[in-house]
């Protein structure tokens, strides 16, 4: 019987028949994975069968939040949402935060699984127990914000939290995003997945709460967690005020912010028109995540021109990357509108900036021309054409229509050798960050379960110099397979899994985070957990996820980085001269499955490491 | 000591001291001049001297509901908003429903008066008897839609109703408006009020409820209502399902419907492009005001082009005519985008549309040329020139800044001639319905307090041959004087005063409206109404609003209509070759003014007629 934390409660809604069934969340899983992103990979590697169409009905969409999230401990409603994505193939698993998190633990849920698909148009409503299935035929072609205000209002209740899909989750667009208030289940496609499923949208809304299985020990656990934070130098004093865009600076500074489609050259500095000092001069207030004393997510609101008066949350600094650096665009007010654009449509502010900047380098090589391009004149630091394309892609209209997929779906259709301009991994676009200058961080990208993705093992030690667990060369390849599948395993184990803001790990508890996780998991759930155990499952997970997408035929040929960063040293920048060989890929990759217990020539998890971590049933299907 | 329907209290509010006091609800008022519209001219007339700067600190904002407004009487969540208005110098009042109107009297105030002016931008949230001053700084800027969600967070209150300008009100453009959810206090210029006294938002929610005098006889009286409601062959078979904007198919049976900025020949059937066919292709569902089985507010999704996905209410009819006929645009989805555009930037459908049409009649005539428009093509039917200039109105940039203030400040500041183009009364731009076509319309227009307002005397003898109090010819000029004082008295007794919505009095109880308003009043309010009293109250608070216009120095001479109306007859259509000529429209103000009691030569309310109404007081002021 579950003590604190969990419900023991996961919620299963099949849209093809409209039925909803409340299963026990089984105690093992809970031990073994934790929760959210855990469970999240759990499910979907027993319930989704190799080879399943992302966009088929068989495929699923499992949100979890974690056993901390819902209780008083802060920063801790985030969810995971898993699926195998449209876009890679691979596992689909992106986090979110707001409110939405904990209204699912409150309801009564640690997970909830969507599977089958409508016939027509729903939404679900969900209050505590009460589940139903709701027509969302009206619904559909509204943007995000609409949407959440109009199901708000067809409920009666202002008071649920929704999140849904745009456009372009609708059109089954494989860089849709799940947008819930100012917050995006970003990357992957998993809109489209909603949007194959004919599901507009969730809103849910939690009566109860979430017990806690020894207050006085998680009184003590929580003191240790916000004495931590109160002491970071950055938490309070910089990243409450400006958020994440502070790291346009800091990324700028060691020459790894990626300009024009990471064509970078130094000259075109970032950090001086999309910089902090620019930034602030929109901003205008700050909207937290449930029970977030920090508050990093800023509101920003456009002055000039025709993007006068727009507000977004952020942008993110992604975001600067993806519709500024990237696109060559400088006018901070731009990125905002394109921010908010993107969110209205649906679509991930990541991928869709550097499909542009992508389309943009093409069209200055003259690999694309203008006929292509619909009179478009698509070169970088063109703003309005990038807000055009972003519009045109939700309803896969003429460029946007090319690139609606992303990058790499489009130079394959493009050909002429565009495919080494296309920046992706396993067809998920890179983040910010020119690895060329930061080789762990690199590794990630190309090993990461979900391609290249900054939020699965982020090397902080190489942007930040944090440190720990040891200090490291960020130009050097060597010794970053240990230190890459570390940074994976903890970040997984003590953000992803418990229902922590990443944030958190980064700016406060780096240094305790596996004993700061393992006391406070305890002391909510009463269940025991061992600072190695917290690593342990943070493996597990790992393995789990990897095993997944070996299922599906991914093997170390996958596990790469786009041609740009392995063969052209960065041409300016406090990082010039620097690129990543593909001898130094192969030493990294070897270091790495080495350090993982896998197999060096194929990258798959061995039996004995995955009978290893408790979980050998999962070798039977890799073969 | 009032029994039910009036709370009895007053919110004064002044910005400047940042303080908020409670006076009691004379009771004499309350007799006299029933509520809402009544009130709020009441306390104008008493409270701001002639020659008030309507946007300086001096004028006043004064919110009223009405005694039946928070009852269970349907249809009843309604306020007036009356100042003087910046566009006309007159009486500025408008009328709005939704759900803030009730919001205002369970909070327990009859009516809320806001004076002064905050030195910087302020909102005023309130719950109950709870009124704080908070910053708008941060706010300042934002559009409509973004402004109430971010004050709903601020206030950790998502159930709070917000009332807001966007950035035309913060711009002073003397036609913005103010807006609550999908409803808007579109006309005469409110927004800029707000604007003028730094006042971004009211916010409010009230958690009593409206006392009932005798319940008993307001269930009978109810049963009645809603039993007339159930008869009419248009409110629910039709209006329900489709909303004002059917009365485009309406109007342009009857060769009423304006196009060309009223050039209108007859060749454009806007019911082809515009009409009740093609809007219910656009149709997504319905958001009713508070307590209205009806529902006639409608939402619609544009579909094609530029303006695929762009969600709006309504758009009503007048705004199908403002950035629909009236500027030549047969572009269903251009009207839709520009409807939501003006709600967000905070402007005045009818006068912003009617404006364009004007500049657009100048461009093609050669009065405004491609230097003027900068660079932008003007020609009717231009809506992506009409967009454009929306926008540029909110900021007073380029095209858009000469228009901004209406077609009277901008037919002054071009010359040439262009006034005889400009369509307004009093400098408030004409709604639709081509008066040419309709002379008691017209007459109303001319004469109405508010200047040409198709809300205070709706002529629809005319528009609909509905034969109460007695059948008329449209054409004709005769009888209209004593028809024009009826409808309005009985329009503004009967919906504007006690917070009953003006389609109810149309569609449902046009027959029985005194005597329906009557039983209802004196069930809810404890007081006497006989049918006769609702009638006198209507033309005190005519007389009331007139005599604040004449102490501010309008005349006969202004009771007039645009030149186009007086002297060229319609070009084609079902009201081809009518118009009215400038001997129709003495004979009407003749027989107007004579019904009215007042002075035929300046249109001043006689002594004798004021202190039969019991307000002598009122002409020791006017001399």
């Amino acid at each position: 019987m579950y003590q604190g934390g969990y419900t023991g409660k996961i919620l299963r809604i099949n849209l093809g028949s409209q039925t909803a069934k409340v299963e026990e969340t089984p105690e093992p899983m809970a031990n073994d994975f934790i929760g959210g992103a855990g469970f999240g990979i759990k499910l979907l590697f027993d319930e989704v069968k190799a080879n399943t169409d992302p966009l088929g009905p068989d495929n699923k969409l499992i949100f979890a939040s974690g056993p901390l999230s819902g209780t008083n401990v802060p920063c801790t409603s985030r969810m995971s949402v898993t699926s195998r994505s449209p876009l890679t193939g691979a596992v689909g698993m992106a986090l979110s935060g707001g409110y939405f998190p904990v209204e699912l633990k409150w309801a009564g849920y640690d997970a909830m699984i969507i599977e089958g698909k409508s016939e027509e148009p729903v939404y679900v409503s969900i209050k505590d127990g009460d589940v139903k299935f709701r027509s969302a035929k009206k619904l559909w072609g509204m943007k995000t914000t609409d949407t959440q205000q109009i199901i708000k209002n067809d409920l009666h209740d202002q008071n649920v939290r929704v999140a849904c899909i745009g456009p372009a989750g609708e059109n089954k667009i494989k860089i849709a995003s799940i947008i819930n208030e100012w917050r995006a289940v970003g990357r992957k496609g998993l809109g489209a997945v909603m949007g194959s499923k004919n599901l507009k949208a969730i809103a849910i809304r939690g009566t109860g709460k979430v017990a806690v299985a020894d207050k006085e020990k998680l009184k003590a656990a929580r003191k240790v967690f916000t004495e931590a934070m109160k002491e970071s130098e950055v938490l309070y004093p910089v990243f409450a005020n400006t958020g994440t865009p502070m790291v346009v600076d800091a990324t700028s500074a060691i020459g790894i912010f990626p300009t024009r489609n990471y064509m970078t050259t130094g000259e075109y500095n970032a950090a001086e028109t999309l910089g902090v000092e620019v930034q602030m001069t929109r901003n205008v207030g700050s909207e937290p995540c449930y029970g977030c004393p920090v508050g990093c997510s800023q509101l920003k609101l456009a002055k000039t021109g025709a993007y006068e008066g727009i507000l977004t949350e952020g942008p993110e600094f992604e975001t600067m990357y993806s519709y500024g650096g990237v696109t060559g665009v400088d006018n901070i007010d731009a990125v905002i509108a394109a921010d908010r654009l993107a969110d209205e449509l649906g679509l991930d502010t990541i991928s869709s900036g550097v499909s542009i900047a992508f389309a943009m380098e093409l069209y200055e090589k003259g690999i694309l021309t203008k006929e292509d391009t619909g009179g478009i004149e698509l070169n970088f630091g063109n703003d309005q054409a990038m807000i055009t394309i972003l519009k045109q892609m939700a309803y896969r209209q003429g460029i946007g229509g090319l690139l609606a997929d992303g990058t790499k779906a489009a130079a394959e259709k493009i050909g002429k050798g565009s495919e080494k301009y296309a920046m992706h991994v396993k067809g998920l676009e890179l983040p910010a960050y020119d690895v060329r200058g930061a080789k762990a961080h690199g590794l990630n990208y190309a090993t990461s379960y979900t391609g290249a993705d900054h939020c699965r093992g982020y090397a902080f030690q190489e942007i930040f110099g944090i440190p720990v667990p040891y200090e490291v060369d960020r130009f050097s390849a060597e010794g970053k397979g240990k230190l890459t599948k570390w940074n994976q395993d903890i970040r997984t184990a003590t953000t992803d899994a418990p229902g922590m803001c990443a944030f958190l790990f980064d700016m406060a508890v780096v240094g305790i985070a596996a004993q700061n996780t393992a006391s406070l998991l305890e002391a909510v759930t009463g269940l025991t957990f061992t600072p190695d155990d917290i690593l342990v499952a943070g493996e597990r997970i790992n393995n789990l996820a990897r095993a997944f997408n070996v299922r599906e035929g991914f093997t170390r040929a996958d596990d790469t980085l786009p041609e740009r960063i392995l063969t052209e040293p960065l041409k300016g920048g406090a990082s010039k001269g620097n690129y990543i060989s593909r001898d130094e890929l192969d030493l990294m990759l070897d270091e790495y499955y080495t350090a993982r217990g896998w197999d060096v020539a194929t990258g798959a998890p061995s039996r004995e490491k995955l009978a290893e971590l408790g979980i050998e049933y999962v070798a039977d299907q890799l073969n």
